[in-house]
């Protein structure tokens, strides 16, 4: 018999599918690995204010002519005219420090506001680089969780599905969640078997061959490497705001 | 680099992410594990002559008016009036052969008729039970092949995807195909990490929890034994024939 006091842990693999995982939730974590919430995350861990997240190129310009630091990536590279893109090293940055930054990617900053939009839940941002930090803290709240793997472009991708299943997976060992969606139990199976090496894992997966293709080795090491910060950034209003400041 | 001169294989997740992935296939393998493809493959074993894959109960209603044996399933029951529903055990029947059968499912019949209206594709039906045989004839046509999982009311499910990933492993391994989509990887992955005790991988998946519900342990036993029969059934028009009849 399915215990009816635990709390949900569910992972949805895409934007396109949010509407079929959206109920009942209670706090939605956002993750887009490679490399949008990895780098909000080293933004947060360098000291930023906080992070205000645009969908489009024209809201990003918008506040640039304000005298924002503005991010935008389109395709894994760097918008034309904005300073920097996605990569978690732009944000490491000591000029950052104190700052209010505004990003724009192709994935992660979509599904960001796909789910502020969806009334009375928490949204906070999930990353491998924050894993322990963010399960931990979820198992405390005790509070029906689902994980929005942004995808590439609505597809399923391998990266942000395997940090969804390690959510997943920490939040089940705790004993007060449970999992009743196939995406879930996959999403842990995929996690448990690319633990012990995630990089090799992934070496041919989509969107890796893409940033290889683009010089960008570097930046995937880094967003693959598990527990480099503990910062919780979390959605206030229309601003990402670490944990503590919320 | 990537070898431009092997065919695709890849796997769509669901009827909701088809126009994702549609593009440059020449071959569509249609996967209901639980349980409309392995009925569809238990009949033509049986020596059914063919079978019309219907969407609505309405059409489904009409062919029964007409004198067809016809057999309709919503959510893993026999709908009323229909004298069967999507039970391999029913398609086993002897009085069957020779005939032709109308079939209508939740999502088993829906994604065919998805594939169907895809331009010059072939489609074919896989299930566990054909696996080898299937799989076989796939490598020998070396054309570009997507396997699409009919999910369970558009969402992902386990079963489906560790067929397709079975589909997968077998046409990489001739050497012949390459994967590029995360979805198709993952597949592989879950299939590699299921296949020494399929049964016991998928005790938790919601398919299976449902269908236990419903006191149809028997029939999941039966879908999740591979390589029960050599039948290929492949659409010719708006009917699905054994591939001998093509």
């Amino acid at each position: 018999m399915e215990d009816q006091k635990k709390h949900k842990i569910e992972v949805c693999y895409s934007p396109q599918s949010f509407d079929l995982y959206k109920t009942e939730f209670e706090i939605i974590v956002v993750i887009d690995v490679l490399r949008a919430t990895t780098a909000i995350c080293a933004a947060f861990d360098n000291g930023i204010k906080s992070l205000i997240p645009v969908s489009t190129i024209e809201e990003a310009k918008s506040y640039q002519s304000k005298g924002f630091k503005v991010g935008a990536e389109r395709n894994g590279q760097v918008v034309e005219g904005f300073d920097f893109g996605n990569s978690p090293y732009s944000y490491l940055n000591p000029d950052l420090k104190g700052e209010t930054v505004v990003l724009s990617t192709t994935n992660g900053t979509r599904s960001i506001n796909i789910a502020k939009n969806y009334d009375n839940c928490q949204v906070v941002i999930g990353a491998l680089t924050n894993l322990d930090s963010l399960s931990t803290w979820l198992v405390a709240q005790e509070k029906n969780t689902l994980c929005l793997c942004s995808g590439w472009k609505d597809k399923f991708n391998l990266e942000d599905t395997i940090c969804a299943g390690a959510i997943t997976d920490q939040l089940l060992n705790s004993g007060k969640f449970e999992s009743m969606e196939d995406s879930s139990i996959a999403a842990k199976y995929l996690f448990l078997s690319a633990k012990e090496n995630i990089f090799g894992y992934l070496k041919s997966s989509s969107h890796r061959r893409r940033l290889k293709r683009l010089k960008l080795n570097e930046d995937i090491k880094y967003c693959l490497n598990p527990n480099q910060t503990t910062v919780i950034p979390i959605l206030k209003g229309d601003q990402l705001v670490e944990l503590k400041d919320y």
